[in-house]
């Protein structure tokens, strides 16, 4: 129901061509959607340059291109995930010039013009380098959504010297995501040492018993560290949402 | 929001008390739970007559007895799942004479009058005599919903003679419940026996392997037999819901 | 046994050929297997005009087209299921005309005449699109099987009101088949919307914790909505299946 | 190394007694706890006024009864965990007046005075009534640290309009805590109806498959909803940190 | 049907009182349950002098007592397993003199008279000293179902000298029963030091990763050694009746 | 210790070219790989005309080609399992003659001659047609360790009719290996209908919840019937073995 | 075999009462049990001074008690593990006066004399203090041994700076045993600080997805650091052997 | 911080060029890093000669080249572990001669010069030959570290005898890699074979309930031998840096 129909009917009875018993058998059963144009303003108001998001996992390529040319014509920016190489190279002619495909995290951003970005810095951690994609995909998608964003690999905390020689940096963030498979240990060290709050992000890297994952998961899950929480494995997407939308929370008012 | 206020703000608008501008900016905010009468109006219709569930696992007697109180009142009929024999004892002088308190199932039912019985039966079948705990929480819940119950126990594939000589039964069932720990193979058989929908329950009978009842899940997942749907381990209540609501599909339709 | 020799034994006594004790020593031992004419019979008649399933995973090419050609002799209609695009392509000329093979959900259907559909509807919700061509297997095969079937994909709990858009398809079903991977959620909030009976379906869509359909399966064996059961993991034949013998009780008896 | 033994080493080659060769000789290895006393010193700053938490299971109530009265001492404020009712039972008479024990979260708080509190609002939502237990750690966690806070408990999302009545509030928050056991769903609503991030909480409450928590768990860290983070099952406190971390983010900059 | 009922419709079509088409419409849909009489005289037959079992887990006091005087009074051996010590104190006074209660495999039995033992021999081995409840219930299992047993206990492999010290009698041995918990290794190294067939019984005896006798149970699984087969963790009883099964195909025929 | 050595010992000693107490001393501390013949001896003898065995899966082509060639030389009978047809055709050429490949199940046979079969049955059951590889390997191990075998597929309790048709074949055999994916449920009912000793082999068939096996592997385990033993998942050469060495011991003592 | 039995045989040919030849046909059989004294003797050397031990889980006191006087009577040291305290009181008034018991890690101990200490260092080290009782198993196991022991406790990682603090000591350990639950974080960054082979412990402290030690085990399984192995969840004593045997390498040869 | 600049400042306050309190304020605050050449100028002197390690899964070719190029300059000894064969194949031309390439394994080693051996003696059995490949991993890794290895493969307890065999051997060393997959029984009955310490490599090998070496893992963690630790499923290096870790402990200290 548009907001005019619905004025509309209220006139109506105001001009008595509608009795109130009748709008009552209207409005009565008015269905949520009929309601929803508020909650679709507001979204589109709230989410008004926010990027579009496709995750291409178990799409084929037809259907992502046709998303993205959807998109493209709306003027969103876009963002497209788990996006495997040699599907971005079929598809690669059809893109516009500026589309930007990062391989090793296997992500697409086409972006119409530059954000603001931030004043506050989201740090981004890996224990290893096999760790790096999956923070990629993490700071990729803050940064696209208007974060500052540093990225610092191969800290793992079986040589924690190496973390130890980047707490300036890390306590310089606003948020920390700390990505790390096998033992997943990274995110417990960076939570004690860190005073804001640190999304941990567990990879599948590893064999054996870390079971794709579920080692690192269990760990971060279980980290006594206060102000840690955990997304999906792999999902530095999720991630990098969820640093960003905290990360906005630090901005001067105006800003968010 | 109730309906009562919707009819004034309508009449008003008829009788000018209330400008349609005015009436469309309450309209327009108007929350979910304004509208909400229209669901519980259709919810009441349908569920006239309907108990109220309590699941008291967890909750503490006293938190029990005020809901209890709370619903004798409204005048509903009762069913509270889950209830411990020693929490009912507590109970027990605070609860109306008609309260009725089945241990094994450790159901309670509290029912004002005795409601017109489906022609479509419902038959529980258990694989053993520990499953009928389970069983009788399926059977007292569908039976209180207004089916027609049978039960039939202790017919497990081991001795598969048991079960072939109720099969008239299972047959003239328009809902079949098959409730089985252990192996939990009882639905897989009794799902290739009769043409009708069977609702399977896994219990938690059994030990080592049969993991409180994963074991007989997962056979009732993996059944070949056409037809079977499965609920929550030793979850009898969901079954008997599931079981009436599918019977009632089949009564005449001024019935339902 | 075939009939004709029980028929025999009968008209032996009949005619003093045979004593009645020699018989009843004869008919005592009777094997279950020479009874079972009278199974099959019923069956054939109960199951006249439904279709043969074929599962062809794990099934050869040729053992697939074996099995079609022998059903087509029969005059059976056929369902195929999980029968991958590569090995339909090489099957195809071998198929009759009236082949039809959809291919997101590796379905081949086979149909001699169309038949009466039912008056009631299933509605079939997915989640997300990656969950249609579980969502489509279930639709084939209850469509085949005569049902009314009506599709609503992508409407899953992330955007509620994309769900309640659709609330008055969903009321209007007689059963409502909700599919979903990743987090499940859809099948607890249907559930909660209708009256009737929901039929859930995880599937392995997601990554990470999803675990192959786990996390679906284990949120919608737990769903707090009643009148909701669940099958396997990506077993949308199986839905399909219990969802048209649901709504087959609800036709007028003569049409059952 | 106390801070006194580093300023005489450097006021001694300041004065000669102490050659710059040797003071690098001894500051060379000088051992990390040598120099804590800076981090320990940032550590105070910064976080004082919090208060000292003490996670009582599996501590004996002496043990418990130590740690506070050693803390009462410091003046700290004491939030305590997980401390079952008879143990308190057996503290009360020993602690002090302004003790306040909560018994279903099973939390004990000793404030000594009352802080500013943010003007930042954290909602916590609980699925069912069960969940409450948990849903108040958090509260009392992020309460005690100097959030404002508000519950909204048993909008679970099978009646999902008891959840949509709500939005106003849950849209007003800057932090959602979502606490659901059993199928876990309420998170992924949640997720996709407000803006900010979303702290999940699985709960352990349910039976059978919910695995003491773990279908809940796993539907959360499957969300398809962007913006939420996951802690342990049944951590508020967990929850209630990270909250308060991220809501004390959005206080104009003097405040935090 | 009872025989007699059988018998008479054969009288019917001899004296021409019954047509054989009309005693073929009869007996042509005679359900399985009317020509169980055959199997269940066969059962009988062969199951005479075999003990009744009653699996005491998950039934009430009175529940037990209630079968096992129904049983007495078909004078039929009984075999209760898993009955609670305190359970069977209650029960005492109530039961024959000669029943035997065999406390640390809470089993109990009853025998009217004592069977003629097989020639050949089953040895019961364990790993440990706890292994030795459920070696018991194996060893009691076997011995009234009428075989020669032989105990050998807590010879596991991580001092092999003690089990290849009795290696004689396990290879005298018809069938060897196999018990351990923990690591679960006895198994493989009997496995390959006997030629006969081995049970191998898990059980719940460890901690931690042991889980309650899953890696006990996957090690047997896993066994190199052919001539292995496996029950569920802790069924002494099933190893028992397995045992017996083999053991009795060994004997003689006239005596099987 | 070659029994030349320990010949010359004892000889010495009878000539007095060594004292008793050095005989002692280097008897005492005879390593037992020094004894180690009399074990193989009796190996030797015990499995005079046993196949040798070679299990294929992560060998290289090259091994098992090697391994074969040694054990042609030595006039083995060999059984090869889980070799890939692939692979087979590698080798094909460099193999004998009566070389025997079966593809389904994987399985190479080279025999020398063929032995005596055993006048005792075992019958190999399935429940689909999927499972048909996993037994043939059982059957072609009791076939080649002289048992003489029948197979009974696809007869799956979905359609208990199947099953109880074969009932006579069931109650025949000395040993029924029962083999079945998804539910595994055969086992179970197979188990209820024969008095003899049934293997049940879980396969790897099915999808979703099967977990590859799992399923069927703990409704094996769980099986209230008595008289059945599991092996792994899809391990038909171990119920093959323990198959036969069950069968061989209802063989005239003589003929074992 | 006893020795003066081979003796008497080795004697017997030497004074020609026995043919080498019959000699030969004696020992040729010569089971593994009666060369066992050689194992026995050297065992008795190599273990001498070493405390037996007894796993008391599952034993019933009277059983400890029995084993504990038969171990008294040999003079042996002996360690008693898992000794519930009340069943420690039981027993307590019949256990000489040296016998000393440690409440929270539920171990007894009786040494005739203290043995002389490593010149080597095992250092315990736990993440908090409710992983101390499984350390002080530990740590009393290996002091027992013989082995120099020291504790550092509560020095988890999420506040690194605890830990830092201890490097010191950490480097002079010759065996570090790291003993956590919850995240088990600990091992892996004890493991990259020190040179030293580490005994990594998990422990089952904490609640929900730490699943009893499950994620502290797989934390330590999966840790980056070399030189790490671990032991199973709360195994203090396997720990203590383990980390003693590798301290003893250590020492001067003649000490070991 | 350089030590030059340490020592700068230092000889800044002997020259009064800078107060002792400003000294204080600078190093204060002297980040970790700034120390951080004191533990790297210890660990260069620990680790001098030892091979730099490259995880090459989850590393392209071209990634893991430029580590072994940048090494080559540093005159590292290099270990490369799980490099795929083909990976090799194209890197091969770019690596020096002495580059050694170990394929089962996937194990590349290129070595300056060789290393003293080491006096104690590290010993890999493996239960089958498919254990092989991680064994030999194992034993290059010791090797290249410089301890003495030797290899006993094919040992498996189903076959006790093969390893009782080489019992000699096993005594001999000072550490035993103990490598089995399937049932994993070899380290129990090796731990309990031997005195000194046992490190347990569980492998892949297997199918069905071997769960890809989770049945081995757990039956190594519950291994009843005392002085054995087990490091992750197919984790060869690790189990090889462990061994030799605890073997040089046994070397004279100056060798150490």
């Amino acid at each position: 129901m548009k907001q005019e129909e619905l004025k509309k009917i209220l006139a109506d009875i105001s001009t008595q061509k509608l009795s109130p018993a009748k709008a009552f058998e209207i409005l009565k059963t008015l269905p949520y959607e009929d309601l929803e144009f508020a909650r679709i303003d507001h979204h589109r108001h709230l989410r008004s340059g926010l990027p579009e998001v496709i995750y291409c996992a178990g799409k084929s390529p037809k259907q992502v291109l046709t998303i993205v040319q959807k998109m493209l014509k709306a003027r969103s920016d876009i963002l497209a995930t788990k996006l495997a190489p040699d599907v971005f190279k079929g598809l690669k002619r059809q893109l516009p010039a500026k589309a930007s495909y990062h391989e090793s995290s296997q992500t697409l951003v086409i972006r119409h013009k530059r954000k603001r970005e931030t004043a506050g810095l989201i740090v981004v951690v890996t224990a290893g380098t096999s760790d790096i994609p999956v923070a990629e995909e993490a700071a990729i998608t803050a940064d696209l959504l208007g974060s500052r964003v540093e990225k610092i690999f191969d800290v793992g905390v079986a040589g924690i010297h190496r973390l130890l020689d980047k707490m300036d940096r890390l306590r310089e963030a606003r948020v920390v995501v700390a990505v790390a498979g096998m033992d997943g240990a990274l995110a417990s060290v960076v939570g004690g040492l860190v005073e804001n709050p640190v999304i941990a992000v567990p990879t599948s890297v590893g064999y054996g018993a870390s079971f794709n994952g579920v080692a690192a998961l269990l760990t971060m899950l279980n980290s006594c560290a206060a102000g840690i929480a955990t997304v999906n494995i792999d999902n530095g997407f999720g991630a990098g949402c969820m640093a960003h939308k905290i990360n906005l929370l630090g901005e001067p008012e105006g800003e968010r």
